[in-house]
């Protein structure tokens, strides 16, 4: 039995997330039956990440296991020639049985952009949330810095996340302009609680129209709250950049 | 009466071009027609380059004369709520009545973009061409040296090409990668025949390929022929990146 791991890019608006559900259009399914149908046999991809509904992928990882004798060549690019535009294998590669794309990741790298300037991107709406008033960038960035190292984030993620431990290790927090008015912020952890990259987005945004004081990050971060953090920023501007494994 | 200079931005894969035409939806139809509704009179819209179907704008310019009194900044404002997701104004100003954003333009500046991986990318996909076998850019960037200056361009035009004067001065011709994988040419002249940016763009993908001999671009402009120019590059991969002005 061969295990399969394939590097994927999409575009998320006309996704329901990553994960297989009943009458939504997913990643995974879309992916899965186009391998099955190359295959010949059905398959199970796992996911490194289970991005939400709208949320994009430069680099999400997935494996699978095969009995098929198709090269990866062949594999990545018989996909490519029928799976549809939004959707891409950059690499296909096969790996030792004890890779699991989930399980063997040892950090992620997420990046939010905003589109901040007067008027609205037609090139930039599908991956950026469009915000008109200018950021402090300089407030953002120092108030991203009481976020860095291992904190319980209860007060940064989903009202319904279930995940029984809150504690996770940021190793990077950082907002950084890609190009004039386009704000990326970079966050790099081991994992992530449910919508913690976007609830982290949205409160340091609001720090960043000085609609809240630099020091609340901090303060927010030691109650808890979830209730006390900021909005969360909207799905389309989250960008899943990279996967990371031990070598 | 008031002359207004607007700046627009554009994603063209779901227009028919800029120009309108019956029957089809164009950039010029469709902001004519939002600014119509907003300054309760017919407008026409002068665009700076009429750019073909399929064709995008980082910064095309049109000008349109009015006797609305609504404030530039409010007439941006309000154009944006009520344009499609695809079209944006990026500026508006009050300008000298003389100005005329096509006869006014002293210069153009194009980028064709290629992206040169072995997959397809789905956010590249939109702007640019894929094309998976490696290009050699030090022989494109060769052969592209042989179009700068005042030519007579009529190997690299459309075959439909009405223009009288086939010469055309062109100030730059180069090809940049702008991140890994995503080469930009960017052209830049004082005005451009019909298709030319394609044909050029088509012409030195082959150099690139390693089809024609560097030496074929100079060769091809001086035999005038377009029969022994390249494939006219595809509409998507091109954009009108801005319009210049004597200040």
């Amino acid at each position: 039995m061969r295990n399969i791991r394939l590097v994927l890019e999409y575009d998320g608006t006309d996704f329901a997330g990553w994960q297989r559900q009943p009458n939504a259009r997913t990643v995974q399914e879309v992916v899965e039956q186009a391998i099955s149908a190359m295959v010949h046999e059905p398959v199970l991809l796992r996911g490194a990440g289970r991005t939400d509904a709208g949320v994009h992928a430069r680099a999400q990882v997935a494996n699978f296991r095969t009995v098929t004798a198709i090269p990866c060549e062949g594999l990545r690019r018989g996909l490519n020639g029928t799976l549809p535009p939004d959707v891409a294998i950059v690499t296909a590669d096969d790996v030792d049985d004890a890779f699991d794309a989930r399980r063997s990741a040892r950090g992620k790298l997420y990046a939010y952009r905003v589109w901040n300037a007067p008027s609205r991107s037609p090139f930039r709406a599908r991956t950026s949330w469009h915000l008109y008033r200018p950021l402090d960038v300089t407030a953002m960035n120092e108030a991203a810095c009481a976020l860095l190292g291992e904190h319980d984030f209860s007060a940064f993620r989903a009202a319904g996340c279930d995940r029984k431990n809150p504690v996770r290790v940021l190793r990077r927090a950082e907002w950084l302009a890609e190009e004039p008015g386009l704000l990326a912020l970079t966050l790099e952890g081991t994992a992530f609680l449910r919508n913690m990259v976007r609830v982290i987005a949205g409160t340091l945004v609001e720090v960043g129209l000085h609609a809240r004081p630099v020091s609340d990050v901090g303060r927010i971060l030691v109650g808890k709250d979830r209730t006390e953090a900021g909005r969360t920023a909207p799905a389309h501007g989250l960008t899943l950049e990279h996967v990371s494994y031990a070598v």
